[in-house]
């Protein structure tokens, strides 16, 4: 028997067992679901002894503990990292669901259920491809190693500190994750690359309190003004980082890369309306997919300072603060970064205020080289499975799971997501296409098969 | 006996009638007074009534009435008009008052109670005037016309219908303010202009919604960007407003009016420091009162967009807002600058994002010629009754209540203020220096004897 028919006559059993799973209320964020954080655990504990993993362990952290199992006879074979999470997020506004979020219902060929998509049914078709090579060849086609965390959706709080403890134990030559979701549908995808992530708040002080825009304005410094000058200094008018430096050390683009992205066909005016903005804008010279996958940013995220209700208050404020992050890509080191940042706003201010900086959390970008045989092999599998030509893409956003392996295990990393990004995930009727299933499987399978053959 | 025997002779009495006015809590802004409002006015029609007024008057209008009263059988002689408020501002933190805000109480020589500055005891101090100079001469010097309104506090709301509908009634040669405080201790001033004042918000839209900084960051466009941009752009690195047009109509200081305004030898080093600021700001080439008093400026009272809490959030906002003031100079027209805001900010935002301009209430600039000889006569009662050169000012903010007698009677209008700038007029503990009410009352007596000969 082929794999491809091992997974044809299981599927009934695995809908069955993810039904199952997907029953377990496990929200990581609610202290009330401690046990059903045991219970998942233990579920997904259970379910990697049952398809033949060793060192099976559920291994404690400061929070919800993580799951560990692995599989390491392959001689001579490279070894898989699959990561995952077993919590999911809360279910409120309960109702809105159209049938009940720990009772999962199969309709229109989806299963609709909290951790459906994210990332139950995600990780779930991992364990049931290596079950499904298992019982077709009697062994797996590359070692395995799972690390099934129950914390990813309250930001990951103890994995930097269990990755770091656990070095060897997660050794590996490359990790999969699948808990993303592919570009559109009938369009699978292999992302391969982050952006990076620094920022910081800027607070302008001018006189010590407030004062009478009539008696005072015109002759004292509005940090208002001073905060917008300095903003509006960040950026030229071809929508370019003005920051000196910031350029300095991004990678360019590989022409194949480039035409990766040409190839997508990327429909920028569906985008624009759905947006609903008059135009899209940004940084004169690249498509929207360049500026948002691979060029660096800086947005403003929030700012405020002055009065802010109804109609007027002729109020010259004494304070005002912004908040800015930067988006960053390969090549740029999110220190040096920061310190630009405060060179520019210490060069651009006006001595007649003060300025205060706070940094923000920083996070590395990161990419797996373009030409890395696990990401070819990814979009190798992708096509067999579905057919089609994959998409090879990067993120906007930053993942700081991501961020930790890399950096931590310094380890090539591969998302090769089964989810649609219309399957409510973090909202009410979350749920999973099972053709997006039944062929992630397929090309799960395919993917650890090839792995082993093309992967040093 | 002469006028100033008459003032000394009178003044426990006039003390006494003071704290019996200052008794009654005519706070205009709480509804549960309104019977001392209708009690103050009445306590104000009565010492109308005695002083010889005729034609004495409580006028209603939509809120609390005005009273009137006339003296106008000094024939060939000027009329004057005088403008005062029975109202006072409500009196809360309560506790924080030494003594009780309606028993009034003398101590080192000032008058403590709500209304004692503002603007009771100073209205009180023209009708005392004006007893003094009909008890000495059996006559007045010039016509008088009292208006007494009861709701300045809550911003005059029906003051402009009431002058609008009464411009006979009012009609006069100068109108007399004492509602404002002096320059300082020991310093007795003449206000001659206000600034006028025009405003707008300004809102602009982004995309339909908030948007995920990391995913469409750089890509789309985003409205803080923008704000910050179109802020900017309205002034350049002199300080001087950038928005096209805008000075045109300024109408230039005259030498005479510069030089007595350097005579002050205004401390602009005591008020950097008692603002804390690290250096005074404004448009290169003027003073801080020339800055505040004579020209024309752009403030930011506010600005707000994206998050605004702790930390950080990645968000890309979908709307952002300001709101600007312009403080305008006599020559500049209130609809005209408002129009070249508009064009300005149609002129200079992006075309990706969409722009809302909301106008706000605007009000006319008004100053009467520094060598007008009412503003003349002021400064040389003062200059009499105190015995210093007198400051001659303007005011950077506005006054509804003189725009409107500018308005719609076209009347030259001498700000003529008694109260101190600390002497917690709104705040608690609200007092008023007997000094000044003593040489205020000399002062006000020699003001309408010098009208009765200088003013046609």
């Amino acid at each position: 028997m082929d794999v491809k028919s091992a997974l044809q006559s299981a599927r009934e059993r695995h809908l069955q067992e993810l039904k199952d799973l997907l029953s377990i209320p496990s929200i990581s964020a609610l202290p009330a679901h401690k046990d059903d954080m045991q219970k998942a655990a233990e579920w997904m504990a259970n379910a990697l002894q049952k398809i033949g993993m060793e060192n099976v362990n559920i291994m404690p952290t400061g929070g919800h503990p993580v799951v560990y199992g692995d599989w390491l006879k392959a001689e001579d074979k490279p070894t898989v990292l699959i990561y995952g999470h077993y919590d999911v997020q809360p279910v409120d506004p309960l109702d809105l669901w159209e049938t009940p979020p720990f009772e999962a219902d199969i309709r229109d060929g989806k299963i609709y259920a909290r951790g459906a998509t994210d990332d139950k049914g995600q990780v779930f078709m991992h364990i049931k491809a290596v079950e499904a090579l298992m019982n077709t060849y009697g062994e797996l086609p590359v070692n395995v190693k799972f690390c099934i965390e129950g914390e990813e959706e309250v930001g990951s709080p103890h994995l930097d500190e269990f990755v770091d403890q656990h070095q060897e134990l997660l050794s590996a030559n490359v990790l999969v994750i699948s808990d993303n979701p592919m570009l559109e549908k009938g369009q699978p995808s292999v992302c391969y690359g982050l952006r990076g992530l620094c920022g910081l708040q800027i607070d302008v002080k001018g006189a010590k309190g407030d004062l009478h825009s009539g008696l005072y304005g015109g002759g004292v410094p509005n940090p208002l003004h001073e905060l917008a000058d300095l903003l509006s200094s960040m950026h030229d008018d071809k929508g370019r980082v003005s920051v000196e430096g910031f350029y300095d050390d991004v990678i360019p683009l590989s022409t194949d890369e480039k035409e990766a992205y040409d190839d997508l066909n990327y429909d920028e005016e569906s985008l624009r309306e759905e947006l609903d903005v008059p135009a899209l804008y940004g940084e004169e010279g690249y498509t929207f997919l360049e500026r948002t996958w691979v060029r660096p940013t800086l947005e403003i995220n929030g700012m405020h300072g002055g009065f802010q209700g109804e109609g007027t208050k002729t109020v010259l404020p004494s304070e005002a603060s912004a908040k800015i992050t930067c988006r960053l890509v390969p090549g740029q080191n999110p220190d040096k970064i920061m310190q630009l940042l405060e060179q520019h706003i210490e060069r651009h201010h006006s001595h007649a205020v003060t300025v205060n900086i706070t940094p923000f959390d920083k996070g590395k970008p990161f990419v797996t080289p373009f030409d890395h045989p696990a990401i070819q092999a990814a979009g190798d599998s992708l096509q067999h499975a579905y057919g089609v030509h994959p998409a090879y893409t990067r993120m906007g956003g930053s993942l700081p799971i991501a961020e930790t392996f890399s950096d931590i295990l310094d380890i090539p990393i591969v998302l090769m997501g089964f989810g649609l990004p219309t399957e409510n995930f973090h909202a009410p009727n979350e749920h999973f296409h099972l053709e997006n299933f039944d062929k992630g499987l397929e090309a799960i399978c395919h993917y650890y098969n090839t792995l082993g053959e093309t992967l040093k």
